[in-house]
């Protein structure tokens, strides 16, 4: 099979980035035979810097450089620390914008939303798992990339590696949507997990913090913002409704001890729940908080890894999907999977088809 | 927005090509506003006749024809008792045919692999939830479909409404899957959970016939033979190996009585599973067979209308799936499903995009 070249940016090299880059070294080989693809990383940028080399940087390089600590504008030859992520996509010629930085909607969801702005606009591409560009400028970007002709991916802002954007987005088309339930965040299941266990509230944060769960200020995902902004997502994507931050109510779990966690788990799982309820034609309720599970709820038997979403809908029934991410190697392969999906013939198999071999 | 016109076939008229006439007919301006496109079925063929019309069947009368029990030959003016399912694929014009004639093993897959290969070969696409054809000839229809540069569709071969092809196919790319465990049939689940709560077994059998659940031989679901088709289909499209139904191991559920399903379940949830079993590379074990699903399971959990599928991958943790489907009317959605994914651009939501609503 002829090896096509497909020439990737990537900006963010952080815990996704990085193990995006680790992933597609490891997997060159397979990629090639499997699907007749050549991924080159053309250019990367982190907050420090950039590097761009138009025959592919080495990749186990990057992951060593982000390893050490250093940025990649400490890679050999190449690595400028005067440059910025978005003078890389300025400048850059490649096929496709991996935007991996982080969320950042106190910044305006800069350098991300700046960056998939001028990646579109450029003709590039664009798959990013970064909730920020998503949530504040869903309808811009749609329109922006239909009007280039380009793709925008967006699948790893939902619930990690569990597909639960593309089974909204596509598998209920002619439906009429009436719920949305979802378990979007894993680090909020965890800490009520350790919080009914006995472990001291303080304690278990400071535990996901070390464990590299929790963000510098946690209240990102304590307070629910994180599974607000995955549930505007929804809202926008699958149910075509142009939902913004503010038309979300929302609670989260700060300040939860045991024994309100207790009461309010009664005899089912509690976990910080997205909702979408349908209240009229084209007009959805939307609300983060926690709640109450019961064990035949398609979610109640989440485990502490587990993240799921549940589909109501008039013409498919009750649809459930979960995932079970004990590392986040999952999260980090959804932009392999959209870059896959952009790249390879809708009607191929995940091995890709006839013959070839998983 | 322009309403496009597209001509369908329909060849089998039986609950799901029915049911599926009357959700056309249903949803004729709400297709047309929310995706553009309207549904013309130019002819229509049962295993007694034809009927054609360029420019459009009535559906209400194609559906009230099958409800009275009379053949779609005796559709006033067009229908024609002298002419077969294939005579009009072979000569009518038409962008898609949908094929969903019964599955008819024995028959060689007749009418419908033929229908299929004769509309594929003339450029149409083909959407089917029919098993036989794509049990059959996979590999040859796949190829044809390309070569002609048309779509092949068939999401509703396997688990009703539940889009288990779809996942697999799609949302596992790059991924090596390990494993495959998926409930696949509804009628053996509900035969199994009436035995257990003291129905014996051919009451049983003959009221899950009374209520259609079972065809005129019930040996396809009871022995296995429907799951075994579903996973070779599975095996075939998501994991690229070319099994044919030999290759399963194979027990069904014939001759179980209360006593043995009820040693057989144990504390779990009896059901009949399919599973692939990942042994070397590119080489699976197949099996369909009774089998405990525990508590825990995400397939565990199931209620007396469920299907669903776990997949378990080396990139994105263990995924699962599963559909309440308390009505037929899913199973026939799927035509509509796989329609839409050929028609609607790829970057769609389920309610078509910006500003269109639910």
């Amino acid at each position: 099979m002829p090896v096509r070249p497909v020439r990737l940016l990537l900006v963010g090299l952080g815990n996704l980035g990085r193990r995006f880059c680790a992933l597609l070294g490891e997997r060159e080989t397979d990629l090639a035979r499997r699907y007749g693809l050549r991924f080159l990383l053309v250019g990367a940028a982190d907050s420090r810097g950039a590097a761009e080399c138009p025959d592919g940087l080495d990749l186990r390089r990057v992951v060593a450089l982000k390893e050490e600590g250093k940025s990649i504008a400490a890679y050999p030859g190449v690595g400028r620390p005067d440059r910025t992520a978005l003078d890389l996509v300025r400048e850059a010629e490649a096929d496709v914008l991996c935007e991996a930085s982080p969320v950042n909607l106190p910044a305006g969801g800069e350098p991300g939303l700046s960056c998939v702005r001028v990646a579109l606009s450029r003709g590039m591409h664009v798959v990013t798992p970064n909730k920020g560009p998503i949530v504040l400028a869903y309808p811009e970007l749609v329109r922006l990339a239909r009007d280039r002709g380009v793709e925008l991916r967006f699948d790893g802002t939902v619930a990690g590696g569990l597909p639960a954007l593309y089974l909204g987005m596509r598998d209920l088309r002619g439906a009429i949507v009436s719920r949305i339930e979802a378990v979007p965040n894993l680090v909020t299941g965890l800490l009520i997990d350790r919080l009914l266990a006995g472990v001291p509230w303080e304690e278990a944060v400071a535990q996901a913090r070390r464990e590299g769960q929790l963000e510098a200020d946690p209240s990102w995902d304590l307070d629910g913002w994180d599974a607000t902004a995955k549930l505007v997502i929804l809202a926008n994507a699958v149910l075509g409704v142009p939902a913004r931050l503010e038309d979300v109510e929302r609670e989260g779990i700060t300040g939860l001890t045991a024994e309100g966690a207790r009461r309010a788990a009664g005899g089912g799982l509690l976990r910080l729940v997205a909702r979408a309820e349908r209240v009229a034609e084209g007009s959805y309720h939307l609300s983060v908080r926690p709640r109450s599970l019961p064990p035949e709820h398609p979610l109640g038997r989440l485990g502490t890894h587990g993240m799921g979403i549940v589909y109501e809908t008039d013409l498919y029934g009750m649809i459930a999907a979960t995932i079970d991410e004990t590392t986040p190697l999952p999260s980090a392969a959804t932009i392999l999977r959209d870059l896959l999906d952009i790249y390879v013939g809708r009607e191929d198999s995940a091995s890709s088809g006839v013959g070839s071999r998983g």
